[in-house]
């Protein structure tokens, strides 16, 4: 490898979801020659998950570079979000010139709340599906899905949905023996059908 | 729930791997009323991942109150820690009236290099298990297990076998309706049958 890393931002708020970020960061982090990673959160410094435990933003919003992959995950913190007007105009802004804008679980609901989704496909949590949905009617909200991939923009279902999504987007970005060999690494079984989604079915979505 | 919540000491230390910590904890805290996590590092304050990202320990090794159960990671860490007199004494100390000890990944071979798995069974990370079974000819190990429970202690396989042995203890501890409510919620299919292994078979091992 001589390219140059892509470099990956997971934004980070207080109420973020440890595994919507941490499940995907394990597997990017796998493959370190590809992928360099960066937290950025309300300042430098520590941010509370929705679990409590602090995770260290390396840089700010107010100072992040705009990003090249970005990720932004659920979480009970997306409930103020949604309707937080700074956070939501930074957003926008900073992820203008991004390649690609992904999101985990209730990361989606930030996305629409934003405008981010409009004229997307897109899903979510399946038990906040309702929740999320209503944040924009622009959005092709889709209910059985493990993942949807929609031009730059990627949304997973909840929390461990996530890694499979990370796992597509490894193979996309760098071929399928990289995301095999990541996966291996990890020990974990990937589901790589994006249909794929019994939750859809136990929270009553039948489409 | 009128029961006080069980306690579960995660040990932090220097290069932990994020997602043997992260899978579990995620699991565990969506049973909130019946567990209560902490975090204890070298010191409180921020420890650095195997991937750079630091977390924030709640308690120092030197103040922890002695756990009920306790959760050690792997991760490049366990490397050094293996080899680390200090630390293997205060870990033997600090867990020796824990009613159970549990590790993921690389964590086991830091129990054995202590002592804390003589006359036990147990397994591993499947890439790193020749350096983990040369920590301790007093352990049973297991190559092909996704988790073992013998008695008082559950070790598991690689990163992610972490999150269905810890799925596996709280159907143990607590029934298996609240596993299976803990997994839905986290979108999560769960591996429950703790000989399902394609990773020994990867790495070579085919007893």
């Amino acid at each position: 490898m001589t390219d140059k890393p892509r470099r990956i931002s997971v934004v980070l708020f207080d109420g973020f979801e440890l595994l919507d970020v941490f499940g995907p960061v394990e597997l990017f982090s796998l493959a370190p020659s590809r992928l360099a990673i960066e937290f950025i959160g309300p300042q430098a410094g520590p941010v509370a998950s929705s679990q409590g435990v602090q995770v260290s933003a390396t840089t700010g919003y107010g100072t992040a570079e705009a990003p090249d992959i970005m990720l932004i995950p659920g979480g009970q913190g997306t409930r103020r979000l949604v309707n937080d007007e700074t956070f939501l105009s930074w957003l926008r802004a900073w992820v203008a010139r991004a390649s690609l804008v992904t999101s985990v679980c209730t990361g989606s609901a930030v996305l629409a709340a934003a405008g981010l989704l409009d004229g997307y496909r897109a899903t979510s949590n399946k038990a906040a599906f309702n929740w999320v949905r209503q944040q924009s009617d622009k959005v092709e909200w889709i209910a059985r899905a493990r993942w949807v991939e929609d031009r730059d923009r990627w949304t997973s279902s909840g929390i461990a949905a996530g890694i499979d999504m990370a796992a597509a987007l490894l193979a996309n970005l760098f071929g399928n023996d990289v995301a095999h060999e990541v996966t291996t690494r990890a020990e974990i079984e990937i589901h790589r059908d994006p249909t794929w989604d019994p939750f859809a079915t136990i929270h009553g979505f039948a489409e």
